[in-house]
């Protein structure tokens, strides 16, 4: 997989709000660039994720012609084969039918390889390869943002189960409790996700009447969702709604946490996304200790870490799949 | 660690209740013995190991001298360097301090080759190399017995972690739910586990006055305490209690399987030990029913199986270990 030393690899770590990019010489991050992900359907996607790849080279002083190849984390399904992607709810364009995301990519900047993996287990590989988890061979990688994702290396090898290992945001923390997107009920994503707490902050304020302030931090920041800014701006000035959605989150990923190593007994857990890179160690050491009563060998717990590359985990991780 | 074939192979597990033995010639099971754990201490426990074994050869037609090695199934923590084992509450002797168990028993039988492992790591082993999860690479084994006990092979391998891998029966399935014997709350065999089920039992029935018929059935059968053989003969009275707790056993069993599966996507999950096998193909299809709705992806979950070697999966798996 390895690029000859003087191509370039990029990785793009296509998300629904931003699309990431990041240039590679050898193991060198040397260029990057954050485009906004079009609402206008799977072409301009298509054509921002390309342009994005441009940028990124652009800002390494190097010419497209210069690039090998590119990866691509993507945040739906993926036919490895033909290099088509689907699944996305999140990304316009993406939402149901099979877009062929990989050889489009490929034609535009002039038919280099592009491989694409699912975003998860992309930041997983960043992480573990270029991060936080370099010294371990058995890890836990959690990515706290909209949703909540995971991605296992066990045995020093990323588990892929039948396609779908890692679903750490999809283990029940309460049986028939809060609704999640997935329609499950109780699943960790339902109390961490930043959606999902957004959801309910809502039903609390607008329709219990409860006060917060998150909602007027939000329009002051000019958004028009809760982010990870905003939870962290309102956590900062007190305010109780978003301090009690966050100890939930805090309990249910201690949870979660503690069950996933109880059953694997890795050497690390290491928390990022949106959410988890903007609150930070504090956060992480705030899940460590929810996790603790729940540990079946509390005297070798694993290492809890934030992550190194932070929001670049994922475009990092892509441009790894490509050997960068 | 191949035996030569005229050697025989025995293999021992060893419970807080009962012996079990068994010898192999080749892959073959050609003799056994079950004899009662003795409650005087760990010297007549190894010489009822030591006892066990040969009348298991004895039961083969075959002497003390054809033996090559012997595996031994410990339910508690091991020293594989030392050969000594401990901290295991279900035996006698064996509760606390280190006892050097594998050169007792090489010794006692002529300097034998001994290795001994975990009891449910063996029993996870006889089932995978030799029982109903012969057809996969990626399994859990939960042993659903006086506690739960589980084993993973992922990947091809038995994982290890770092010693302790396969804990599920103390994967939480309930914050702050009924107390589990190892101190926590909530753990899955706090609901499935025999012991815990058993202790509600006499809570609700001799502190409360809620009417059963399971001690009467475990009188009736000469025991002190609530068997599997019990708990299947009042289910078939259709005693109330008993069902409420098996009902409560399924739905533990459910979501922590369930759990275990979305985040390591496995192919098949065996569900044996002595109550798992003793309710047997019925109980494993309530319990991947209870599982279903947890499941994160519902339209391909794991192939739930009863055992196929039953009370055998520990010894034959302890005598796989040693080659057999």
């Amino acid at each position: 997989m390895a690029q000859p030393a003087e191509k370039l690899t990029a990785g793009v770590d296509l998300g629904g709000t931003k699309i990431q990019t990041v240039v590679l010489r050898a193991e060198e991050v040397v260029g990057s660039a954050r485009l906004e992900t079009p609402r206008s359907g799977a072409a301009d996607v298509i054509a921002t994720i390309v342009d994005s790849v441009k940028a990124s080279i652009a800002s390494a002083g190097a010419r497209t012609a210069d690039l090998g190849a590119v990866g691509v984390g993507f945040p739906g399904t993926i036919d490895f084969a033909a290099g088509s992607v689907g699944n996305s709810p999140n990304v316009h364009g993406f939402e149901t039918e099979a877009v062929e995301l990989g050889p489009a990519v490929a034609k535009a900047l002039g038919g280099v390889e592009v491989r694409i993996d699912n975003d998860v287990r992309v930041a997983i590989l960043g992480e573990w390869k270029r991060g936080a988890g370099r010294p371990y061979q058995d890890l836990l990688g959690v990515f706290v943002g909209t949703g909540v994702g995971g991605g296992l290396v066990l045995g020093n090898e990323l588990r892929e189960g039948r396609g779908a290992a890692g679903e750490i945001g999809h283990t029940v923390v309460k049986d028939a409790g809060r609704r999640c997107g997935c329609g499950k009920r109780g699943c960790l994503e339902a109390y961490a996700g930043r959606a999902r707490m957004e959801v309910m902050a809502r039903r609390w304020h607008y329709d219990k009447g409860r006060p917060t302030e998150l909602f007027r931090i939000m329009r002051r920041r000019n958004r028009d969702r809760v982010t990870s800014g905003t939870i962290a701006d309102a956590l900062d000035q007190g305010d109780r709604m978003t301090i009690k959605l966050v100890d939930r989150a805090v309990w249910a990923l201690g949870l979660a946490l503690a069950n996933a190593q109880n059953l694997l007994d890795m050497e690390a857990i290491i928390v990022g996304g949106g959410l988890g890179d903007r609150l930070g160690p504090p956060f992480v050491r705030r899940v460590a200790e929810a996790a603790m009563p729940h540990l079946h060998v509390p005297e070798r717990p694993p290492r809890f870490l934030p992550t190194e590359l932070g929001d670049l985990s994922g475009a990092v991780g892509a441009a790894v799949l490509v050997g960068g």
